[in-house]
């Protein structure tokens, strides 16, 4: 087990309907030093990419994304999920359908911060159906950039999203892929990687 | 000028109506060299205080609130804007009106992750009317706990929040304070700190 599948184990709470809280460190309250480790980890999986952005997107995303920057030398843009008074001129946007929240939203990002001499680590907390991250691959298609590489803290194995996106041919790296989990005993079972 | 103020007056651009464009370093593409000049010097301002926790709101406190964490080796929460099926059980709710989109929210925090011995720094990027940051302090007092002060990037002087925030007897250190803007020229101009 490594330090994220560690966590878990002990500060995850498993609920019913496959639902894994990890509130208490990784996407309410933050544990600064844990998204360091992630991004340690993060720079030896994609090392020699010529990472030159990181891309998330809110809320969740923004706190690792941000530390993880530290370690590749990048500035990170968030993609939003609703339309802002704040947000003028060119954007592009996809349309994405959330798992967590179960309504549609607009995934949008200002043109000028992504173009074709973008090189795109994709980061975010979570992938599941991997609508959001589908989104965000869109967007940077969208400006003729390259998506380098995606890092995930943590992946639902079990549902369909990771392999969808590796299908693709992407490098998608999660930290810790959920095999299965039992509400009951409270079990997580991680993917051997 | 601050280095905050050098970047505002370089990269930050005057619209008509008040508005004050940083989207590309502080609150859509994220400088976080920059963010770290932030934590350095809100740790020199706030030296001395107990602080355990910083508390921000989504989505775009969260990066600074991130990076400024490590130079006080603290966790970070963020505040929730609507209600989230993903968080359960009791809440701190508090009711704010938020000026950039003319709508009332809810301000949502667990309360696993505030209590009678949190000592928080509250960070967020923008403070203007100040509505948001009411909210805030209004759901660490629920809590039980104390706000040790309130860091912000950009306050906007010739509005309401900052005055009513320190009439009130917070320590509220803002590193840029833009007394005011003039659309036609460009012009910025800073409350000498």
């Amino acid at each position: 087990m490594n330090f994220l599948e560690e966590r878990i184990r002990k500060d995850g709470i498993v609920k019913e309907g496959n639902v894994l809280k990890v509130d208490s460190f990784l996407n309410h309250q933050m544990d600064i030093a844990l998204f360091n480790e992630m991004g340690k980890e993060f720079q030896r999986r994609f090392e020699g990419k010529p990472i030159n952005k990181i891309l998330t997107i809110e809320a969740s995303g923004i706190g690792i994304a941000c530390i993880v920057a530290q370690y590749f030398h990048v500035p990170v843009v968030f993609a939003k999920k609703s339309k802002s008074i704040n947000i003028e001129g060119e954007m592009y946007v996809a349309e994405v359908e959330s798992f967590t929240h179960r309504c549609k939203n607009q995934v949008i990002v200002s043109k000028k911060f992504l173009d074709e001499d973008s090189h795109v680590l994709i980061i975010d907390d979570f992938l599941a159906n991997g609508c959001a991250l589908q989104g965000l691959i869109q967007i940077v298609q969208s400006a003729g950039g390259t998506v380098e590489g995606i890092g995930i803290a943590v992946e639902k194995g079990f549902q369909s999203g990771g392999r969808i996106i590796r299908n693709l041919g992407y490098q998608l790296e999660s930290l810790a892929i959920v095999e299965s989990m039992d509400a009951a005993t409270g079990e997580i079972c991680f993917r051997e990687q």
